[in-house]
Parts: structure tokens; sequence; C-alpha cells
């Protein structure tokens, strides 16, 4: 078996989510990947956030969603003042590119379980 | 410079995203690869289909993120007949674990042209 990380629970919807998708450049490996860290973690304070996923592949593609329970929470959260640093940092130095984008979760489902076998 | 993938277009608001969230199993390398492949070539040959991403890390866990045009686009690539075989294998095979959220994109920013070096 794999080791799995936790999957960002399927609240009841409507939530929103925060879709980021970036290219990482070959910059500040280790103040990245502690930034990122501490970023999770900050989240995970704010009012209404409700869960967050990431994968990067080993060309430096990543996806980051994070889940949150109305607009108000990502907005407040885009303008914590930590978190506007590490956008500072990020833009001047860690991402090549990205895009950002702003969702109403309408529906969800999770992987069915399988048939017993017989 | 990194060698970038081409990031899914950013067209107009409102449209439809999908957010799939996996962890792969252990099994089915070659055969899950080639599937992956084909369903981003069939999937971009669908009506409604605006753009995808994907990141998938060492551990296999991935987000891919597919927008389309309406929430009869994403029903009826759901039920395409092909598609539909590749769910059932990765039910079977691929995944232990996802995933899936269907989402209202209402609001999308592309990263900002850094200021010139003075």
């Amino acid at each position: 078996m794999t080791t799995m990380p936790p999957f960002a629970a399927l609240p009841p919807t409507p939530y929103y989510a925060v879709i980021f998708t970036s290219q990482r450049t070959a910059q500040g490996h280790d103040d990245y990947a502690q930034t990122a860290d501490r970023m999770v973690e900050l989240a995970a304070q704010q009012p209404g956030f409700l869960g967050a996923d990431s994968a990067r592949n080993a060309q430096g593609f990543g996806i980051t969603t994070s889940y949150w329970s109305s607009l108000e929470a990502i907005a407040q959260w885009r303008q914590h003042a930590e978190h506007r640093i590490a956008q500072e940092t990020g833009r001047a130095h860690w991402y090549a590119d990205y895009t950002l984008r702003i969702a109403k979760v309408e529906r969800s489902y999770a992987m069915p379980p399988l048939p017993s076998a017989s």
C-alpha cells in the first residue's frame, strides 16, 4: 500500500476553491519549501479554511487547490500580511508563471467503494 | 529557463472546472500513462473543452483540472464510452483513492508582469 497523504475533506456544497497552477523557477529550493509549509500551516488557521491539496511534478509544474467557506474568507487570506510577503517573493523569485482561479464548488464525489471480490 | 508546459488558457469567466485529485496505486504504470495521454487527446476533441492542467508527484499523488464551457459539456464527457471504460479501469486498478469536484470558475488571474529592472 502506498502511503497516502490525507485528501482535503469533501464538505457539503457549495463552498469555494482556489486553483493555483504554477511553474517553479530553479531558484530558492529550501526557502520555497519552508515558506510553502508555513503557508499551509497559516492557511489552516484562517477563518473559513476547509482544506487543501497540492501536487508538483519533477519538472516543477504544480497545482495547489485550497477550499474555503466563502469569498470573504479567500479575500481575507489573500490580504494576510505574512501571506502577502510570500506572494511577492513568489512573483519575484519562485514562479516562472502561474494562473489563479476562484471557483464555486457545486458538486463533489468520493471514489465509490469497490464491489466485494466474489 | 525551465521548459514549461503550456498552461490551460484563461477564457472569460464564468466557465466550469473539474478538479480531480487522486492517489495512484503501484499498478499498471505503462497502461495508465497510455490511457491518461489518450484521455487528454480525447477530451480535447469534445464540445465545450477549454483546457486542462495536470501534476503528479513522486509519491503518486496528483491533481488534474479540466475546464469546460458548461455543465452539459462535463456530463457528456463523463458519459463518453471510451472515457467510461477508462474510469472503470481507474477505479478497479489505478487509483487507491480519489475525489472529484465540479466548480464554476468565477474569477481568474494570470501572473502579473514583473516591473522592469532599473
